[in-house]
Formats: structure tokens, C-alpha cells, sequence
């Protein structure tokens, strides 16, 4: 085995905690030699990093299911790297695998943090995100929480963001009229024209939104799909129809917010005979190899597209999760590392 | 067929339509004489007529999805009556039928509103309460929606009322560990010492409801049976374990208010893959005969015991339904209209 010359691994780490937007001021820039691996691991070199409303609530003193991530820690992250070099058995230099890099350009991690990707079943930015537990999580989330049946009407919030982008792909494949909101006209228009959703909403437009659901669903919505949380939320439960079901993937107004805002419509869930349920994607994890194989030939199919939003090198990865709770993005955001 | 004497029918009719509390100031009182039964009618006698949180929602003017009550009408309420004549086949005079009566004495109803009940399964106070709605509303509600398990923690709201005390005893039966909630000490103690309750709270004297609900499930609840709505809600869903579900059944604390209480916590649902739904008893109409058998059973051998609140007299009903909203009553609250 030969070994490669050392690279220098550029870090950002935890400075500060926010109490509301996370920003640059959040973070330091570090450097070190890259750690040549040991028995059981690999060195390797970060090509995306995925920028996820998750990231703000683990930066939270207590963020609730998860430890934190601790003040001087490096931030943490999803993300897909390429080998450099390995002392696991199975992982070679060249292979591409899926981790939790965090924010820096070259970690060195453990046999069991790696998981080795099929490039035969999709691109580096497939695996990114509709490969990844983005695609995983508007799968399960919409077909096995939502429980979605053909003819039936979905509303999407965050729609073009990296789970709603999803979610509204597979529930047209499912045979379900699909409305999405979102918070620019261009991103309506890449709803509507790119991704194939039957309706957008502005919600920034919107003077009302329980007036703008109903306007596109004049009978109501079977199934709410949130991102956002929030007013959005109240309006879908008063949109629900009988038996309806409102999927709380997340909440993104109200991961950075200083105040929560209240839901008052929880009271119309006994008329409407309606449920609100949270789950969690990776209690789905036996399943995930069958899901994958089934997005992967749709992504080959084109009947799946992502939309990416590809923001360049780690020092720009503070702005990009500001950014991602301005809405700033247009479809999934990643930071890229390295090409 | 011998006809019977021509009795007064006393009547309260919805005067106004209130913003917050009902009270007498809402009523006014009428009387006719009862009207004689046509072919398919039977004249009744009201004997009970039971007071719930539903009625309140009846009187504003679009209640959501059943018919308001309209200004002038006699005050909608369901009951137990006694047959004086009958001109149905099937329904003879001294047969009791479970009924909506409204507010009235002596009401003249249609075949199809009424349904004959069997003294076999209970007496007239078990028909207005375990083996009525109420009760069916717990039995399914707690059972069906709830999905109670054996070794299950369950907390219920308004745990001395009509539900509530069904609720608990329910679980327990189906061997779950369940802990009441309520506004007074003796409400609390009748919970614990008579009706079975592991534990109860005093929602009223508790400086924080979650803590005081960690202090009686310490490893949090599986299933909150939810009639009261507001900040418990919010606290029993941060007292939520991995799984958890909550049943909203009612929400006693909104019915009548002014503004609306604005739940916070639907974000835990995420991490906790936890659920909020609503139902319907009637939903379950199909399964009722065999219910009715069970509790019927339960409350022969005295496994279930009911605790009802009898207020005397027709025109105590609106006092009655105020107090049901200011938690004066200590069970299910009924209104014996004859004896």
C-alpha cells in the first residue's frame, strides 16, 4: 500500500452557541495535519457537505434526542468523501462513502461511521440527496407516515427544499394531486415547471393561507408534509379533510426562532378525525437498500430530479446554514469540498 | 290503547349565543302542552339529561361540523326517556329509549331518534353514563385510537369527569398504570380511593404540570387521553415517551374561551415519533353492541364503577352546564328532569 502525502485538514468549529440565526460569528477556522488512519480506518478527503435544518438544533446546549455538539468541537455534519487512504478491509482508495464528516476537509473516521456507496445507482450528488436520507426521509415520511393513496391531495411545505423536493416527486408517482409552498416566485415556477407539482403557493404572497390552500384544494388536503411548522401549520390542520394526516418531518420557522409560535388548531383534529405525527427516518433503516433501489430507478427514469443548490468550499459552509433558515436556497443545499 | 292525560312539556330555549361561559342568562323558559304521538312517534318523559362539553360548541353559531343550535330552539342535549305513549311498533309505554330529548320535559320524537334501551345490560343511571356515549367514547377512544398495550403508562385529563373516569378505569382493565388529572383534592381522592387511579394530580396546586407529571412517571407517559386541551396538553406532550400518542378527545379548556391557548410542543413529536389524533365515537357505531356487552360485564361484576353528579330539575340545567366549564362538578354531571 503506498501512502499518499499528508493533506492539511481545514476545520470550522463550534465558537459560539446562537440563540437565534446561526451565522460565520458561530464558528472558528482551524487547521491540522490530516490524521494518517490506523487499523480499521481511513483517511479521507470531503466532497459535500449537506446543509440541513438539523445542524442548528444540535448546536443547542440541549437539543433534545441527540448530544450536542460541544463548544470547540468541529461542526457537525452529513456529508459523502472519497477514500485517500484505508486500513478497513472492503474500502479502498477511490471508493466513495457516505459519513458524518462534519465541517472539515479531510477527517479520518472509523469502519463503522463509513458507509460504502454503489455508484452504479447513482451520481455523488445523487447520493448527496435523493439517495441519501434526505430522499430516504420524504420516502418513508409520505408513503409509511403519511400513508398516501392515489387520488389523494398532498400539500408540501419547504417544497423546494431538499425533503419537500422529494416528497412531492413520490407522491406524484403515487397518483396524489401535489401542492407545494414556498417563499419565492422562482421557486413556485421550479415547483410547477421543473418538478412537476400540479400547484405552488407563496407563502410570502399570500394574503391568507388557509385561502390560499383552499384555492388550490377547494375540498381540503388529505396530507400535510412540514417542513416549516409555524402559521403554515395551523392553516394546513384547519385545510385537513376527514381522516386527515399531518406528517411533522420538520419545523425550520421555528428551529432558529427565540419565541415558538402556538398551534391553535389542534381541537379541529376530533371533527376531522385527523392525526399529527413526528417521526424519525432511521427507524426505517431496514428498509433503506429497497427504497434506495426503487429511487434509483426513478432517478434513471427521470421520474425523480433534484434540484441541488451547490454553495462552493467549507469556508462558505457558516453562510450556507444562515441561508438555509433565510430560505436563501433554491432546492437541496450542499456545500462542495472538494470536486 | 288507552290514552294518557296530556302533560305539560317544559322547555328551554337557547335565548342568546354566549362569547364565553354559558349560563341561565342564555336560556329562556317555556312551556306547551306535549304533543300527542302520530304514527311512528312516541311521547316521552325526560328522565335524565346529560350535560357535556360538546353542548357549549352546539351554541355558537357555526359549531363546525354538526348544526348550531338556532336562537329560539329548545336546547339540544342527549338523554334517557321514558315511553308514556308510543304509536311505533316495538316501543310500548314504561320502555326506555336513549335519546337526544333537548332541553324539555316531554318531548314527541320519531321512530328513527329514538333507540330501546335493554335493563338487562344496566340500570337507567349506567345507560346515561358507562353504557352511553360517554362511556363508549372512553372504550374506543382509549382502546382503538389510544392502542393502549398491557404495562402502558396512560395519564388522563379530566380524569373525574364523564370520560375521564371510564378512561382510567379502562386502561386499568386492560393493565396499564394510569394516573388522573383534576382541579380538586377531593376530585383526586375519589380517583385514587374509589375509581382505581394509580396516582392523580391536582392541575390547579401543581407549579409546573410537567414536573408534577414526571413526578408520577418518571420515565414519561405512552398514551395521553386528552378532554381538557391547553397547557396540560403541552406538558403531557413533553411528558411523552418514544412512541407515545396522544388521544384528543375534548378540550374543555378551550371550549368556552375567549383566546385560544397555542400548544408549543408538536415539535417533540419529531424526535419522540409521536402522534396527535382526534375521533368520533360514532365512527365506531358498528362496534357499540359488543362494547355494551363488555362494559356491561365490567360494571356487573364491579370492575368499573361509575361516579355521577345528579343535578335536580329542568331548570337547573343551564346553572348545570356553567358549572360543567368550572369544574364544579365531581363526575359525570346528568339533570334528573323526572324520577
Amino acid at each position: 500500500m503506498t501512502t499518499p502525502p499528508t493533506p492539511t485538514n481545514h476545520q470550522l468549529r463550534l465558537r459560539a452557541r446562537p440563540t437565534a440565526l446561526p451565522g460565520p460569528e458561530h464558528f472558528d477556522t482551524t487547521e491540522e495535519p490530516a490524521r494518517p488512519p490506523e487499523d480499521g480506518e481511513a483517511l479521507l478527503e470531503t466532497v459535500y457537505v449537506s446543509i440541513d435544518p438539523a445542524m442548528r438544533v444540535w448546536m443547542n446546549e440541549d437539543p433534545g434526542y441527540v448530544p450536542p455538539i460541544e463548544i470547540g468541537e468541529i461542526m457537525r455534519a452529513g456529508g459523502l468523501c472519497r477514500v485517500l487512504d484505508s486500513r478497513i478491509e472492503g474500502i479502498a482508495p477511490g471508493d466513495l462513502v457516505a459519513t458524518r464528516p462534519g465541517w472539515q476537509s479531510h477527517p479520518t473516521l472509523p469502519a463503522d461511521a463509513l458507509q460504502k456507496i454503489d455508484p452504479a445507482l447513482g451520481t455523488v450528488e445523487d447520493w448527496v440527496g435523493p439517495l441519501g436520507t434526505t430522499g430516504l426521509t420524504a420516502w418513508f415520511g409520505i408513503r409509511d407516515v403519511g400513508a398516501i393513496k392515489s387520488g389523494e391531495t398532498v400539500l408540501v411545505s419547504a417544497a423546494s427544499g431538499a425533503v419537500g423536493q422529494m416528497v412531492g416527486q413520490i407522491a406524484k408517482l403515487e397518483g396524489c394531486r401535489v401542492i407545494g409552498t414556498a417563499g419565492t416566485s422562482e421557486k413556485c415556477r421550479i415547483l410547477v415547471d421543473e418538478l412537476g407539482f400540479d400547484a405552488a403557493i407563496n407563502y410570502r404572497e399570500a394574503a391568507d393561507l388557509e385561502s390560499a390552500i383552499a384555492e388550490h384544494a377547494p375540498e381540503g388536503i388529505d396530507v400535510f408534509f412540514d417542513n416549516v411548522g409555524g402559521p403554515l401549520l395551523d392553516a394546513a390542520l384547519a385545510s385537513l379533510r376527514m381522516h386527515g394526516r399531518a406528517v411533522i418531518c420538520g419545523r425550520i420557522s421555528q428551529t432558529a426562532a427565540t419565541e415558538l409560535y402556538g398551534v391553535q388548531n389542534l381541537g379541529l383534529l376530533i371533527g376531522k378525525r385527523a392525526r399529527v405525527e413526528g417521526f424519525i427516518v432511521s427507524d426505517f433503516a431496514d428498509q433503506f437498500p429497497e427504497a434506495r433501489a426503487t429511487l434509483s430507478r426513478h432517478l434513471r427514469e427521470g421520474a425523480i430530479k433534484q434540484h441541488l443548490h451547490v454553495v462552493e468550499g467549507l469556508d462558505q459552509a457558516p453562510s450556507a446554514l444562515a441561508m438555509l433558515f433565510e430560505g436563501g436556497n433554491t432546492g437541496k443545499l450542499v456545500v462542495r469540498v472538494s470536486s
